[in-house]
């Protein structure tokens, strides 16, 4: 259940993390360097990150200075990670303004990720509890981050990988990094690797979960709420859950489809590929598998101790049930 | 003076320390973000940066594990920088071979350094003494080459820079990494502030006197032994110790030069300005100013206690006496 006061926490929650960010206290020189820095976290991000990082450390009791550094510790590591993502991609788009290589330049755009990396490690290294655990913690995290993009540029060109590769490459592209969010504050309470490595799954199937959801939206959900163009991954060809489910459940169909489609206008081809998601059921098997991943992530919850577990569902939930 | 024996022992160094860094425990896959970084550390590096450090490390007795984790994690950091200082500078070679952007592409490049410097940051982790001061310091100082890059990117654009802009520039994208190669072992040896700031001063000066000494290096010397497209900052019209001195100290003439020989070929170009700068005493007085910080930085070395202080004087001649 999410209740209406769980979403006022989570809005609360959301602004204070959100005004941290606009106001984080970069030098202003160079400019050249902080002026990009200080644009992507004016950006109208969910703050979804630290939100459940603070959600998780206020299960365990954390310190509040330590739950501060931390939070805004990994928005800077998720933020480096988007704004070398969208170069890599050729994104133009991210939170509706135009990304940093877009409205700047690719130069400007890798010292940028590279400037948003070494602040989120600074803030990170604040952390006064199990400071060196955390900080290594911290850093694999980043490196799976990049192992899992890796995987994803490798995908692309190879039009032979599985649902199974996908879903391996998206634990560490996206589990990765909510796993960081809930292992951390654990270290933070001293919590055993028991407990960590639970939360890592937790983190794992959440970003699953998470990353199938998107595909989904990302074809079947309004273009205003995503903040980006709709069916990017359609003009991109990318092998999304959808896609890849379309080519297990019904390869022969889905490969017609695809020679059949191949040259349409991008709203003929997007309308053409939900009619088939729909009709062969790809829609309805790759949802329930979000869906699973998603309990699977409840279920994980079990190490948190209550009433901080039943927020951590409800959060889950949250992710669950958004449409955009 | 640099002996025979010293030049010997520092040869046996580099071929050691780049043992180690060619066969780096990297995992095989994903291949996408291995094989590059397998690809820059088997470049033909001088590996000066983990010499230095390894050489202030034996001054002060720190443990040989230590001391090997350190100038690991500062070569993999210093990899990083090039990698992506490559990519905004649209250099083409690096020590001899193409860059990782010219072999592969951006996006693999891009990713390549964020991978080097998350391996750089698991290798000063590693370091058992003073872990968290050494971490920290290792982080500001990856901070200050990324404040020193932008700086050097605001220049390119403005013709009214001076010398001492260019020198506090380079202070940070040379010196702060060269600080870090003696500040890191003196702090893995317990020692105090005193001595650590009085180190850093000795990176900030050999990194300028290096930093100055290339820009000479890059117009008057041989082409091959450089590894790199000789004449590129004049192709790329960059702002160098030469042409500041040469604005400030003839700055009529060297205005009327730069008009006559503007649309000149490039091979036409640089025979001028070699008999410019040798002319109008710009050459003179400049190589007269690197000197002067490789004196300065001599002088800092009086904290490290002997027989190693010796060594590291033979460094900085070493350095101050290359020709290529």
């Amino acid at each position: 259940m999410v209740t209406d006061d769980f979403l006022q926490k989570i809005a609360e929650l959301q602004k204070r993390l959100d005004g941290q960010l606009k106001n984080y206290p970069f030098p202003q020189q160079p400019e050249y360097l902080y002026d990009p820095l200080r644009y992507v976290l004016a950006g109208n991000a969910k703050r979804l990150r630290p939100v459940l990082l603070t959600l998780t450390g206020q299960a365990f009791g954390v310190d509040e200075d330590d739950l501060r550094h931390a939070a805004l510790a990994v928005e800077l590591l998720h933020n480096f990670t988007l704004v070398h993502d969208d170069i890599m991609d050729d994104d133009l788009l991210r939170h509706g303004q135009p990304t940093v290589q877009n409205k700047w330049d690719n130069a400007t755009a890798i010292l940028a990720g590279d400037g948003l990396f070494i602040e989120a490690h600074r803030a990170i290294s604040r952390v006064r509890n199990n400071t060196q655990r955390v900080g290594a913690v911290f850093n694999d995290g980043a490196l799976a981050v990049c192992v899992g993009q890796a995987y994803d540029k490798e995908y692309e060109e190879n039009q032979t990988i599985t649902l199974n590769d996908y879903l391996h490459m998206t634990e560490k592209k996206t589990g990765a990094m909510l796993s960081l969010c809930v292992e951390i504050p654990a270290l933070l309470a001293n919590q055993d690797e028991g407990v960590c490595s639970q939360l890592r799954k937790f983190g794992y199937d959440i970003g699953k979960g998470f990353q199938i959801q998107d595909d989904i939206l990302e074809i079947f959900s309004d273009a205003d709420e995503m903040g980006k163009s709709l069916g990017s991954d359609v003009i991109a060809q990318k092998q999304t859950a959808l896609t890849l489910m379309a080519r297990k459940m019904a390869q022969e169909q889905w490969s017609e489809f695809c020679q059949r489609s191949e040259g349409q206008p991008i709203d003929e081809k997007l309308t053409g590929m939900r009619t088939f998601f729909k009709d062969s059921g790809v829609y309805a098997e790759t949802t329930a598998m979000a869906e699973e991943y998603f309990n699977n992530a409840v279920s994980d919850l079990v190490v948190i101790p209550d009433p901080g577990r039943e927020e951590l569902v409800a959060f889950t939930n949250f992710i669950k049930n958004r449409n955009y």
